[in-house]
């Protein structure tokens, strides 16, 4: 392949259908921002959406904005809008706490759904609160239900006759792999189990077509490619085959079917509303609605896309011209099997991703060498791989990032 | 006594100590806000600080805010200043979750520390998320717990030994009367149970001292007499003695003691930082925060006293000029024995609530016939209680709420 150029980068950019979109996210100065797999950046609609809701809404509303702002079917409406973006029905997916939260609610109602089976199995290398979560889960229910925690390449030989639920990410944190959605579920189904899938790396970044791959549950987080803002809120989908007769064990009165009737006995609400809880935090969720409304004008078919053309450029890239530094591909090569994201192996992966911050290229590190460049077609260019890239040959070519600190301290995302 | 003026009136908003505070708000024109137990009228200092995270914090800083703006410690800084509030260590109290999730974890929790007890007791008149949530607990422990919700009168009979815990409102929300906290605390723990006070309607509005009590468990939202906005997040209190041994249901990754080391194990981090689930709505905390530092220059034996004194200016005002109309008070006349609200009990309950909303008079419903009115010291004036009788005064003579329908359909709060 020929060296490629910047100017060909550039002609790319040029030629970018998302291009415009670039323009409604606040970006600071001279950064480049391959941290969207982590939290979002700033949808800069969101600085007046606030103020507005500050000073016309709470600020002269009060209580009666609950009616006249909307905020009571909040949960439903964003949603309604979620679901678009991963094939799923307006009325099977619901805003509400955190996928944390959402996991517990779903994996004690699939073990309902599935009486005489205990088991629960998901993946080593899911995002670790899934498994924390199904591990509470399992302590609650105290030997009536257990937890298989398999590498991937152990799962299909895991899910058995006794399996109600298998607890899965399409997309790998750190390496960027990707589950065949579709395959998986069908697998998972043949052996009579449920599956839940955790779409926190997935909704917004690239396509997911629940309804075609007939998902049983899925989960998800506002705050990474949805862009909603640090700890958005989460959402949930049931499919309407199941939203009939589920249980789920966190009974807060915005699940009851008459909440304002203050009954003393809990009666569920019709569909996803049953997986209500508390009261939710109309803040957060008029950030979370605004950042989703971008995706109003695009396809997830363009995002993927982009995304995709963004993975293979930085890994021709850094094939062409890290190839003599340690840096060792750990995403998959073929953009069909890699999320939005490209990560590398290095042994100094740590120092390295604190090199690159320091000069303004803001990825992340995970334990124990991965370096991790997250990718999000709404507000990146073409160019800013590119002079990632650059930024990337510079640093190993220097070997400056030998003269810092090896090893991490606490690190947040 | 002699009948009361509105210069008499003018004179206690001239020697309120408290009376400074009220321009910290942002009340509509013309209105009569006596709604704050419901959600409390919005600091004005909190457009500018939504603005100012918005453009400082997330629009600049992405996701190294989590580290440069303080996110990640909120919930435990948060928690510490409402601690100052309900008499409890600053490491007794953290913010997280909803009130109904908090209940959740701390119910699981107690009959975790007294095993061979099974039962959960509450009173009927508790709010009913209370209820509901006790009920999931019950079905999710299947057989290991049942939950007797009995008459306020019925508790202490109820109470027994093989009680594992006792959830109580030190106010009841309809009628706004008080239980005696320390006396009913002390009988609890006589019996060799544990003690969970719902603070809701108590945090904010009245004098609460959870030490002196030396109270177990409590929890409490944001957004009622804290003013955190609508759905603002919610928190607990852990006693320093229930800490160490403490397992709770939802373990997050944020509950965990070492949350990026993504390990697949889970270990509950040190004190109340382990009843923390998933991501924390930093957007939602940080109104809170900016709410709640309004305490900060005020007793809340101040503020105590001056809710004491609204009420019994409201009920003598009514006394003496609504005789004739049928209102009945349904709180006690006694203010020692009273939460932040009065409360009426009317026929026409709801037709009179909806008139003096239509005259800007807030205030709300709880069938079958209640009249409500919350009093929020921080913003309100003893002057709004002469014009809210005033106006229920008008409204009374004239008949006028009978032209009404007089049922209602769904209410909201």
């Amino acid at each position: 392949m020929p060296e490629i150029t910047r100017a060909d980068v550039e002609t790319l950019d040029q030629q970018d259908p998302l291009a415009r979109l670039r323009t409604a996210f606040e970006l600071p100065a001279n950064q480049l921002y391959f941290n969207g797999n982590s939290l979002g950046a700033m949808p800069r609609a969101i600085s007046q959406r606030l103020r507005d809701f500050a000073e016309k809404e709470w600020g002269q509303q009060i209580v009666r904005g609950w009616v006249t702002q909307g905020w009571y079917e909040m949960p439903q409406r964003v949603g309604g809008k979620i679901a678009r973006l991963i094939g799923a029905a307006e009325d099977e997916v619901i805003v509400t706490d955190t996928t944390s939260i959402n996991i517990f609610k779903l994996a004690v109602a699939a073990l309902g759904f599935k009486s005489g089976r205990t088991k629960i199995v998901t993946t080593r290398d899911i995002f670790p609160t899934d498994i924390y979560i199904l591990e509470g889960v399992v302590n609650i229910l105290a030997g009536r239900a257990e937890l298989c925690v398999v590498e991937s390449e152990k799962l299909c030989s895991t899910i058995d006759q006794q399996t109600a639920l298998v607890v899965l990410s399409p997309v790998n944190y750190k390496s960027g792999a990707l589950f065949d959605m579709a395959k998986m579920t069908a697998q998972i189904q043949t052996q009579g189990a449920m599956v839940l899938w955790d779409l926190s790396h997935s909704c917004g970044a690239h396509e997911v077509d629940l309804h075609r791959i007939d998902a049983d549950f899925a989960v998800g987080c506002g705050y990474k490619f949805l862009n909603g803002g640090p700890g958005a809120p989460a959402y949930l989908y049931v499919a309407h085959r199941w939203q009939q007769n589920l249980q789920q064990p966190l009974t807060g009165w915005k699940g009851h079917a008459a909440p304002f009737a203050m009954s003393p006995e809990y009666r569920p609400a019709e569909g996803v509303t049953r997986l209500l809880c508390g009261t939710h935090p109309v803040i957060a969720m008029t950030c979370l609605e605004q950042a989703v409304d971008l995706f109003g004008t695009v396809e997830m078919s363009q995002v993927q896309q982009k995304s995709r053309r963004m993975g293979d450029l930085f890994i021709t890239l850094a094939e062409q011209r890290c190839a003599d530094y340690g840096l060792t591909l750990l995403s998959p090569k073929d953009s069909t099997c890699r999320g939005s994201q490209v990560s590398f192996q290095h042994p100094g992966g740590y120092a390295i991703v604190q090199s690159l911050i320091e000069k303004n290229v803001i990825c992340d590190f995970r334990a124990p060498d991965v370096v991790r460049f997250g990718i999000t077609p709404l507000y990146q260019k073409y160019t800013d791989v590119w002079d990632a890239v650059e930024c990337l040959v510079d640093l190993l070519k220097s070997g400056a990032w030998q003269e810092r600190d090896q090893k991490p301290s606490a690190t947040v995302t």
